[in-house]
This record gives C-alpha cells, sequence and structure tokens, in this order.
C-alpha cells in the first residue's frame, strides 16, 4: 500500500486541524457522559454525570479526525462532498461535528452554539426522550445507520449515482467490512460512470477490534490486505499512527491525492472522445487507535487501542472517585478552554475552519434528499394499456405491459437522470426487457462481443446480490431520486433486515419536521411462489409480505394486481409517492387480462370490490369467493366457473382484492376498510372463501377484528411444492379450483344432495390431473386452455 | 495466478476420464431433454422429448468434469473427499454422476443402472412427482441446496471442522460469487485449524455468465483476480481452456497439487511441536465455456460459451425440427454407445473408474450426516439451576446460567468435538462467557498480547456476518454435529432467507426414508428486542419468531422462557432434539427468577400452564392474564401485583406460556392444544389479557380458531422504541404493568365505580414516569426495585 511522504500543512493549519479534532472529542465524551456542567466551569462531580452512560467511544476520535479533515478539503476545494459513516454507534463524532460546524443548530434551532446549547446537546444523547446512539435519521446529513451494519458503501455509491460533482466519503469500520453485505458491494466501482456519476471515496478504518474480538481484516498483514483491495479495483493509500501530529500531515496529504485522482479520472473520461475504461479508484485505509486520545488503562487494564474501549470505557463515573477523575482528566486533556469561550461558543478560529453554510457536510440536500426531489415525468398509463374486450377472454404479460410503461418513463426522464431499475441478474427473466430499447445495463468492466444491452451510463443495475441492489436503491431514494426494485419473491426475503431499517428510518423521518419525503422504496415481485414450478421449492416463498406488514402501518403497502393492467395502473401509483415502502406482487407469466383500462383504474383507487361479471348474488349471496393475487384470481374465477356450470343456483359473489392494507381495520391502517365497508363486501354471515396470494393465516391477521371473520375460510400457500407443473402448485397447496369449489360445497348446506356428487367430481378431476401430470409432465388441456366467459 | 504446466494423465488415463466426462455430459442431457428413449436406439423423435424442458446446461459440464477429476483423486489417494456444489440448478450433473459411480441406485433401489433405471433417471428430472432441478436433499452426497445462492463456502467449512481427514472441495458459481455471504465466507479460513480440522478445496468456476449477464469477477482481469484470491488469503491456481485433453491434463496436474499441498500444510501442522501459523491454502480458478461441449450456435445465435447456454440451449425440439436434429447429433456427438453397453449399463472401464463405495462422494457419510450423529453427552441441568426461595424475590441472568450449562457441555463432549457455538460477536456481551473458562474462540489470524480468549482450536466461532455464522452451523448440523447459533433478535432477520432454505431442506429430508434426522438448528437470541433500550430503535425487531412459524410445522418450535431456570430446561430440552429449528427468546439482563428447578422443569415439559402463586381465581377467574416472554412476564406480575393492591376483590389467573407453539390448534401443529385444553387454561367466556414478547397480531394469528378468541386483547411490540431505559420501552408500547392493569379494568365491568379511580392513578403513573425518565434518564426506583411478594 502506498503511504504519502508529505507535510502539506502549515504549522497553523495543523493546529487549526488538531483543535478542530479536539473540540469534537471533547463534544463526544460530553454526549457519552455529561448531564450538567458542560464546559467544566466547576470540578467534575457525580450529580453531573448521567445516570446511564450509553455510548460508544471506540470508533468515535476517528470519525471526528476524518470529519476535520473532510472539512479542509471541502474549504480549500469548494468540493460538494457527503458523508458517510459505517461505524456502529458512530452517533457522537457527527452530532458533534455537525454541531461544531452549526448545521446541528440550523436544523435544531433551540440547541443554540453555546452553553446552554451544549448542555442540551450532551443531555439528549442516548437520553429518553432524545436521539439514539447511532448516525440515525435525526443526525443532519445522514442517510445511513449505524445500527445494523453492512450498508455504508452501497448506500454511498446510490448516492453518488447521477450525481457527478458529488464526492462521498465513505467511513466503513473493520467489524463492518466482515459482513457480507459489505464484502461485496466493493464492486459497485464496476458500475460507475465517471462521466455522470460522482465519486465515492472508501475509507476503510481500522482499529483493530469489534466488541470483543479483533477485526479480521486487522489481522491479516499489510500484504495481504493490500492485494485484497486492489483485487477489488481499488488503488490503496495507508494512513497509520497515533502521534497526532504525523497522523494529521499523512491524512491532509492523503486526501489531497485521493481528491487529485478523482479529478483526475473525471476530467479524463468527461474530456475524452471514446467512452472511459474502468480506472482503479483511490481509497484509503486509515489505521489508528481505537479509542484514540481515551484513557490509556483503566484499573490496570489497557483501554485504549484494544477492545476495552468499544463502549464507554469508564463505566463506574458517578460511583468510583477514581474513574471520575479520570474522566475529568480526559475531558480536560482537550484543552476546552481554547476551544470554547466563556459562553460556550467555538472559538472563532474553529468556526472559521467549518466551510461554508452551502457546503457543510451536515447540511448537505443530498441527505435530506427530499428537498432535491424532482417529480417523475411519468407516461399516461392509458397509452399502455391492453385493449380487453371482455373480461379473461384473453391473455396478457402483465410485467411485459408495464415493461413498456417503465421504457418511456426512462425516455421522459432522461433528462433529469433521476430514475434506475435495480435486481439482481432478472431485469430479461422478468420480462420489464422493452427497458433495453432506451437504455442499457450498467457495466464499465471488461465487454465482449457476445455481450447484449451494457452500457456504461446504463440505467438498470444488475448484480448478482440483493444486498447491494437494495443498499445502492436505499442511497439513490434516500438522495432524493427514484427507483424500482424488481426481484424474485423467494429471494427477496435476503434483504428482510435491510427492508426493516429502511422501515424504520422512513417512520423516523415521518416524525422530523426538517426531513423531506423521499421517494418511496418500490418492490416488483414478479417470479412469484406460484409461478416458480419450474424452479422448485427453494423458489417458492410468499413469506415477504408477512415480513413487511409488522412494520408501521403509515410506512407499508402491498399489492396484489391480478392482471396486466391493474398492475400498470398500480406501479404509475407507487412511483408518485413518497416514504412508503410499496411492495407489489405480479406475474411475469402470460395470463387473463380482466379488466379493460377504465375498469382497472377504478378498481385499483377502490382497492378492492366486488366483479359485478362474475357474481350472480344481486345483492344476496350464498357465498362470496374473494381473492387477491393473480393467479388465486385465476382459480377462483375457473371455481366460478365450475359452480355456475354445475350449480346454477348458488348465488356467488366475487370480491378480488388489490390492495391488501384494505382488509385491515381503519384504526390500524391508512387504508384500512371501516367495519361497515367490510360488511357490505364480505356480509357478516355468509361464507366467503378466500383465495390468497401467501400464507393463508395473514388473512386471518388481518381480519380477525371483523364480524363475519368466523365465516372465512382462506386457502393459500402452505409450504408445498417442488419441481412441477403451475397446476400442480396450486394443486398441492389446496388452492385449486376444483378445490375452492369443493370449498364451497362444503360450506353451503343449502345446496342440498346433488351438491354430494359434483363434489365427488371435483375431487376426482384432482385426482385425475395428479396421475396426468406425473405420467405426462403437463397439466391437462382443459386447465391450460381455460378461459373465462367460453361458450360451452 | 499460477499454472501447472505438466500433463501427468497417460492416455489411457486421458481417455478413460474423458469417456468418463462424456457420460456423464449425455446423463446430463438426457435428464433434461428425455422422455424415452433413452440410449438413442432409435432415431428421436418429438414423442422422446419432454413436453416442458426445464433445467440449466450452462453450469453441468464444469460440474461433470470437476466430479470426474475428484474421482481420480480420490481413488490414487484413498481420501475422503465430499463434494459442495454451489452453482445454481446443477441438479443435472450431480445425479449423473451419483448414478454414474452407483451411488444414485444404491440410495435409489428402483433407478437401476441400466436402461429402465436410465429411462426413470431421466424422467425423474424436474418432472411432477420427481426431483427438482437444484443439488436438492433427495441428491445423495449432497449438503448444499443450488436455489438459493451464496452459502456453498460457509457450508464446506461447517462439514470441515473437526473433520480432520475430510476435504471438501467446493465449487462456486461465478454468479454466487457476487452474493454477500458468499463474498465474506472465504475469509472463514482463519478459523480452521490445520490439526484438527479438515481442509476447503475452493473450486471458484468461472464461466463467465449470469443469466442474462456476465460475471463481475470474469471480468476484471486476471491480474486483479488473482490479488483479490490471494488478499483472502488463498494461494490460486489456474485451469483454463476449451480443449478437453488440454483441460483435463491442466485439471489432474492442479488437482494433485493442491491435494499435496493440502497434505503438507496438515502434515506440518500435525507434526509440529508448537502450534501452527496460518497458511495460505490452495484453491483453483476453473475458467471453462459455459455449456461446454453444447450446440455452439442455434438459430445462427452464438450458445457455447455465452449466457445463452445458461438453461436450456434448444428450446423449441418438439416442435422444431433443425432443433430436434441438434439435439441428436449433441447427445450423439458423447457417442454413448461407446459408454454404456446394449443395456444401459456403464461399461466396465466406466465402472472402474468410480471410486470404491465407500469412498463416493454420493455415498458420504457426512453428507447424510444423521447416520453420524452421536447424541451429546450434557450435564444435569438440575445441578445449574439456580434456588428459588419464593418465585420473584430475587434475581437471575439466564444466559449467564445457561452459560454453565453449556461451559461443562463443551468439556462432557471435548472428546467427540461434536459441539460448537456461533455467533457474530457477542458471546461476552450475551453473557455466555463461561465457555471461555474451557474453551476458546477460534482464530488462525495474527495475534497480539491485548487479545482474549482467543485460541486456534476453539469451539466458539465468531466472525461479524450473521451469514457465514448461519451457514458454518448448517454445514455442521447437516454433516451431524450439534451447534448453537446466539445473537441479537433484531439482526438474526439478516438471515431470514437461509432459515427459510433450512427449513425448507428439513421438511425435505423428513420425507426420505434414507435421509437420517440430523440434529436441531438451536437459536439463542438474547439481545432481545426489550432489552435493546440502550442500543436503540435499529436494534429493536421482535420479528423472527413471526418469520419462522411460517415454515412447516413439523420443523418449527419456539420458546420464550422466563427465566433461569426455564431457560436452562428449554436449552436441555433443545440439544437433544433432531431435525427442528428451534428458536429460543430468552434474557441476558438481571430478571426475577419465578420458578425452582422442580417447577421449571415440569412447566417447560408441559410448555404452558397456569401459575398458581400469582392466581387467586379459585377456577372462576374474573380475567386470564397470560404472557409469554421474560419481560411481558415481568409486567404482568407487575400488573397482577398493582390489581392485588387496588382491587383486592378481582379474580386474576395467570397463564405463563414457553412453548408458544402450544397456543396453535393440535390440528395445526403437533405441540398445539386441544380446544377442551386451551379452553381450560383461558375460559371461553371471560377477558384474556396477554402480553406477549413479538409483535402482538401473531397471537391473534395463532388462536383465531379458538372459542375464546374474541375475548383476547394482546399486547406487544408495535415498533415502538428508541434509545431509553428498560421500562420506558415497554411503556411505549403499552406493554407495561400500568398498562396491562388499565386494560383489565377496561375488560372486566363488574369492577364497578372504585375501579375508574385506580384507572386514572395507573395513568398517572405513566405519566408520572415518562417526565422521570425524560428529565433524569433513569427508571423511576418503584419500577426499578419492585420484586413480586414482596411485603408492602
Amino acid at each position: 500500500m502506498q503511504q504519502i511522504d508529505a507535510t502539506p500543512l502549515s504549522d497553523e493549519e495543523l493546529q487549526g486541524l488538531d483543535a478542530y479534532w479536539r473540540a469534537a472529542n471533547y463534544l463526544s465524551v460530553g454526549q457519552i457522559y455529561l448531564l450538567a456542567n458542560p464546559l467544566l466551569k466547576e470540578p467534575l462531580g457525580p450529580d453531573h454525570i448521567k445516570p446511564r452512560l450509553l455510548g460508544h467511544w471506540g470508533t468515535t476520535p476517528g470519525l471526528n479526525l476524518i470529519y476535520a479533515h473532510l472539512n479542509r478539503v471541502i474549504r480549500q476545494r469548494e468540493r460538494d462532498l457527503m458523508y458517510v459513516i459505517g461505524p456502529g454507534h458512530g452517533g457522537p463524532a457527527i452530532v458533534a461535528n455537525t454541531w461544531l460546524e452549526g448545521s446541528w443548530t440550523a436544523t435544531y434551532p433551540n440547541t443554540t452554539q453555546d452553553e446552554p446549547g451544549m448542555a442540551r446537546l450532551f443531555k439528549q444523547f442516548s437520553f429518553p426522550g432524545g436521539i439514539p446512539s447511532h448516525v440515525a435519521p435525526e443526525v443532519p446529513g445522514s442517510i445511513n445507520e449505524g445500527g445494523e451494519l453492512g450498508y455504508s458503501l452501497s448506500h454511498a455509491y446510490g448516492a453518488a449515482a447521477d450525481n457527478p460533482d458529488l464526492v462521498v466519503a465513505c467511513v466503513i469500520g473493520d467489524g463492518e467490512a466482515e459482513t457480507g453485505p459489505l464484502a461485496t458491494s466493493w464492486h459497485c466501482n464496476k458500475f460507475v460512470d465517471p462521466r455522470r456519476d460522482g465519486a465515492v471515496l472508501p475509507i476503510l478504518h481500522l482499529n483493530g477490534y469489534k466488541i470483543a474480538n479483533p477485526a479480521v481484516l486487522a489481522r491479516i498483514g499489510d500484504e495481504e490486505l493490500t492485494a485484497l483491495l486492489r483485487g477489488l479495483g481499488h488503488e490503496p493509500y495507508l494512513v497509520e499512527g497515533s502521534d497526532p501530529a504525523t497522523v494529521h500531515q499523512a491524512l491532509a496529504a492523503t486526501l489531497d491525492r485521493c481528491l487529485d485522482r478523482i479529478d483526475e479520472i473525471q476530467l479524463e473520461a468527461r474530456t475524452a472522445e471514446t467512452p472511459p475504461g474502468r480506472s482503479a479508484w483511490p481509497m484509503i485505509v486509515l489505521k489508528t487507535p481505537k479509542g484514540w486520545t481515551g484513557p490509556h488503562t483503566v484499573d490496570g487494564e489497557p483501554v485504549e487501542d484494544t477492545w476495552r474501549s468499544h463502549q464507554v470505557p469508564l463505566s463506574g463515573v458517578r460511583s468510583n472517585d477514581d474513574h471520575l477523575r479520570q474522566l475529568e482528566d480526559w475531558l480536560r486533556s482537550y484543552r476546552p478552554e481554547e476551544l470554547f469561550d466563556a459562553d460556550g461558543r467555538p472559538v472563532e478560529r474553529l468556526l472559521e475552519l467549518a466551510p461554508p453554510p452551502s457546503l457543510r457536510m451536515g447540511s448537505s440536500p443530498h441527505a435530506n434528499g427530499g428537498v432535491l426531489t424532482r417529480d417523475l415525468e411519468l407516461p399516461d398509463p392509458a397509452d399502455h394499456a391492453v385493449p380487453v374486450k371482455a373480461p379473461g377472454a384473453e391473455d396478457g404479460e402483465p410485467t411485459k405491459v408495464f415493461g413498456q410503461y417503465l421504457r418511456d418513463a426512462f425516455v421522459l426522464n432522461e433528462p433529469h437522470r433521476n430514475l434506475r431499475l435495480f435486481g439482481p441478474d432478472e431485469t430479461e427473466s422478468n420480462r420489464l426487457n422493452a427497458v433495453y430499447e432506451v437504455t442499457g445495463k450498467a457495466w464499465v468492466a471488461e465487454r465482449r462481443d457476445t455481450d447484449r444491452n451494457l452500457a456504461i451510463d446504463g440505467r438498470v443495475l444488475e448484480m448478482l446480490s440483493e444486498h447491494t441492489c437494495q443498499g445502492w436503491l436505499e442511497g439513490y431514494l434516500l438522495t432524493g431520486r427514484h427507483g424500482l426494485f424488481s426481484s424474485y419473491e423467494a429471494f427477496v426475503h435476503i434483504v428482510d433486515s435491510m427492508v426493516n431499517q429502511h422501515a424504520k428510518w422512513l417512520k423516523s423521518i415521518n416524525r422530523l419536521d426538517w426531513r423531506r419525503p423521499v421517494p418511496s422504496l418500490n418492490y416488483l415481485l414478479t417470479s412469484h411462489v406460484w409461478r416458480q414450478d419450474h424452479n422448485g421449492f427453494s423458489h417458492q416463498d410468499p413469506g415477504f409480505i408477512d415480513h413487511v406488514v409488522n412494520k408501521k402501518a403509515e410506512v407499508v403497502r402491498v399489492y396484489l394486481p391480478p392482471d396486466a393492467n391493474t398492475l400498470l395502473s398500480t406501479m404509475d401509483h407507487c412511483l408518485r409517492t413518497r416514504n412508503y415502502i410499496n411492495v407489489v406482487v405480479a406475474g411475469k407469466q402470460p395470463q387473463p387480462n380482466w379488466l379493460d383500462w377504465e375498469s382497472a383504474a377504478l378498481h385499483c383507487a377502490r382497492g378492492i370490490g366486488v366483479w359485478d361479471f362474475a357474481s350472480n348474488d344481486d345483492g344476496e349471496p350464498d357465498v362470496v369467493m374473494a381473492c387477491a393475487g393473480d393467479v388465486p384470481t385465476l382459480e377462483t374465477m375457473a371455481a366460478v366457473d365450475l359452480l355456475r356450470e354445475h350449480l346454477p343456483q348458488l348465488k356467488v359473489r366475487v370480491v378480488n382484492v388489490v390492495d391488501l392494507m384494505r382488509l385491515q381495520d381503519a384504526t390500524e391502517h391508512p387504508h384500512g376498510l371501516t367495519d361497515p365497508e367490510f360488511d357490505a363486501l364480505f356480509t357478516t354471515d355468509k361464507p366467503v372463501i378466500f383465495a390468497y396470494h401467501g400464507y393463508p393465516w395473514l388473512i386471518h391477521r388481518l381480519t380477525y377484528r371483523r364480524r363475519g371473520h368466523a365465516n372465512l375460510h382462506v386457502r393459500g400457500y402452505i409450504e408445498e411444492g417442488t419441481t412441477t407443473t403451475p397446476f400442480d402448485m396450486v394443486v398441492l397447496n389446496n388452492l385449486d379450483r376444483y378445490h375452492l369449489a369443493m370449498d364451497v360445497i362444503d360450506r353451503v348446506p343449502s345446496l342440498g344432495s346433488r351438491a354430494a356428487s359434483v363434489r365427488q367430481h371435483f375431487s376426482d378431476q384432482r385426482v385425475r390431473h395428479r396421475a396426468h401430470t406425473t405420467t405426462y409432465g403437463e397439466d391437462l388441456p382443459e386447465v391450460r386452455d381455460w378461459r373465462w366467459g367460453r361458450p360451452r
């Protein structure tokens, strides 16, 4: 690894930087410990100490150091920088720095840049009614939570995409570096267009320890580490040391070199006549002691530069006088009297070192992306709607139709470069390939003649890591742009935990006035459980919906459009929303078009409704057949068809659900139906056979308070499946037309004795089907070729 | 990267290997296409072709090549090898090879090694009633599903751990290599004890393409790739080519070198007097064309060596005569008449190339780990139980108590080396540190004086990757050993999708006679939602339980022991079980001990029960107060205490739930209560205030069929939280004692008018608490110091 042997800082600059760093360190320690006496105007006493000491000192001095040095770079170059902080619990550092530079007070005017403000700043940290110990939504300038680790680098790349003038400095903790999502997100550098995207400057902070263990990358030696980082496509620079003055010079020189190199790469790409190749982007490995400048030893055990400084190095301050004195010495070692005036205001020399307001990292509009969001220009979905002469008479491929809409959306928004499509490797297989008529898949690595649709500036990002796709997209959304993640339904569980964190982030920003709403996180799950008959059991899991609906109702939306036009309408809606997680599940295979455009738009606006064309109940049904999801809708319609043929006297009402949250109570979810609305659709006393896309118990969980709940009988995925035919999949899970029709017969006693033989007939058909399928490997023609409304 | 320039194979050996490879390729293509005419005894006609063509050719020839060459190594060295196959949909290759070597027929005697057997083998593949297209549980010799990608390498390391004589050859697809879990699992090599663990030989198969994209690692150039793999701690060897004879020689020479190197490393470590350092283990990069030996072009488009050969290269075989002829030519290009005799039996020359039965990879007992499983020797939990003089009078730290039990379990099983503890970095923070009295954390990388508890042969595996921990553990369990994963409750969601796949694997092996049950996958989630008050909102998520209970009832178990002795009893049970996923949620903080050992063991055996010592209902309660989880139990008991003080006439029954699945219907889950049992506990007409650990709706989902369900009122986590105090966490979510008591008052109208003022008092206490907490940063003493049964 290269080390830059230069001393670019004048004495004055060095003193200034060091003072700024000391001030941030002082403010960090203050947050962890102090309830009062913020300027140490009196000797530190137990009453000045918080009753619970919560915070993480270990990572803090490193984060503060980098912040101070980035400020220098920003001032000198007038460069637009963002700071993404990976290390866990790095809150104190960023809160300290944003207060010091003025961003915190600009965001929270009550927390002034003076002694009362400092006291408030200290108290609020990790305190009931205050702010978390992480780099949380509450912190201005942040887009990456430091709670769950692993996503800083993909967030940084998402932020840099389509922001050509932005440099995103991304600190990666050596703990975080062990996570899978982080480990693979290094490869994002193969997808950066140096002409149209900004740059990411990764800073791997090796302070050597996690909570209780050494970090792997800190113990493999410099040679192996250098090889690893070069192998990941970077030119790494090493900054190492524990003497502040030396490290200040080295870090300043190295940052200068890295920024120069970024400028060179970009300038060359932006002025060349031919498209650029891939460059080894610079990065920094920063090796400084964990808990640097903190207590060296406590109770005879080494603390600085060990895992013992991970959290609170002095834990007994309120009761142990030695600890209290050591804390006071520690705080005073930063010489606060040189850093803050008598009123607690940072001295002028420090204030001058902060960048001008418009360039402060804590005030970056990119990190409050909603302020930069420009509404998408969207095509008129009616122009893309498929004509439907009669419900169910012809098939359409929903995602293919939506792909054409999306293609036009890319064209309309090309001037703004604010829309991207993300997916592991499935845009084509999910039949969204119309987008390739107008854009490509981003790819800056080596290319070959046989490749198709690769483009350096492609707006589609595909890498076989759901984690990276999700992280990229989150970073892109949180900086105010729009996007869509298309994935296999089963494998989107890979990002369950990331979704949790994003949902929590959205819930939190809903409660912060100054945070502007950001475009929603949109999922299109199209290779779904019922259409993974060819890929088998491991590809069959509809549980992502269950996972998402555990999050706050204000944040989550779930849609199950049953055909092409309803998918169009749903996606058109989702792409216009803010601050939601929209989960849309829809098929890519040919399947019946049920609703023409006008009916589809109306049905989607309502979210749930009776399908009159399929019902014959005249307001008094014997049974309600409800369905949610494309395949359950198909099987329900086929069951209705069977019942009509065999039991024509039966009065059936068909209710279709697009917006799953309509089922919930109006008091539980903003989309929920009131009880009278629900009862009007489902009745309070008639049997309801509900064919649902996912695990059946979710419907019970959403409706258990409804009056008619005891009459509800739900069919769905019961974890049965293998590599088989599409119809066999529904048979294995008792969701097939025959079984639904049998369920009706079982629950409508008034059908009388003729029904028993009809039931037996349906049951026989199931047996016949299985025998045929396992013998011939395909579904019976009567199932494959069935169409609603066909003359018999 | 090194390339070995040697030609170790004699002509005869080369011919033999090539014939074996051709036979496997023939059998693979046959599986994808043929329904009949397996030996091509007549010209291929449309009727011989499967109606649906499902399978993945692209990866298959490479997997077949490696298998054939590993067979050679096994025969020559009489070495115990396992084959872990990462690439997706690699089923045809492994099915072909296990049939060819005899393992398939040994496992499935009806699928004989002759023409009818071959026909059966072909038909069953990706066929209804047959087998999946992946390397699935149905395939002998397998422990890694090729459906969801990313876990092969951690599975391989789990298999190799504590199997000193085993070499696990692990093929990593270049698509899989892009996933996060795979990307970080390379670092497992820092945790291998060359003396006591076996070796993993990674084979990165760069065939260049995924479904529709080039693979990243195939497009970064050899220099960068070499640096990357060296940086990951390996000595990589390159085998590259498209001429079979050349590749055969190079692969044979390289495998020889790698096995020699493994032998050297192990021999040196095993004979040295000092503990070994870390070695750069060998690995292979195999670059061969995707879909090698398949159709070169189809319909004028290049197929071999492009992404077009990913799945079925000739798709129109039944209807397109050109495709049919091309398929026949392709099949005949392997010269089946040289490979199989007239009866379809592999010719003698091929049979001789298979290893002897005991060494065949498809018959490896490690891959059917249940046959090797040795029951754990477990300490008597009674010896570790904490004395409980009176319920709730004193506190205990449940995980600390269990840690002592686990320590003794490690001692008892040390001779067998068949138990391991896995965790990201939390064994210490989860207070299981008693185990360090008898074992250490595995660590073969650089060590420093300040490190604690590291040991080359430690039985605790800690890396800050939940994915790697889970993969390691799965590999360890599936090869027949025992283990436990201790994690933060919120972050175990990181492995949601891996859990899905493991649950599906377990469900599948339950249906396979020849697969023996393996030890259960045990989770101890101890830094749980209610005890993450200090870490904040991002650390608070109890949804893993919801995720798990969607899986098959036969596979999942969820336990919520409320104190130290119930945790002991629960864990003692879980460690003895087979084929389950056991989720145990329990606290690490001091909390009341409720039950002495005998009561705890009885309560856990029942899984649910009335706590008589806390009830005063005499069989006729006014209200049932149910609780599941340690904190909800504490709040429930405190609420009962409040009610007793303020409303002594109220008759309360307390029901505690340890085994959550007891709530389900007996027809839905093997642990489910019958309706009479349920009704006897909960009544059918009295209000039930249920304090639950997780999202409250799960309780409704589990009980919606019960008669008394409408009376059930559940409190739990409603996604509210931040960095605050423990009691404030329950207040924010309305799970606190005051709120529970208010819920009772609201639902027992017979309490009369006095109750209204009591209710107001409780409500005031909540307000008082919040005010105190946000002012002073700690809970009121009356809450902190509350103990059940204290005289007032």
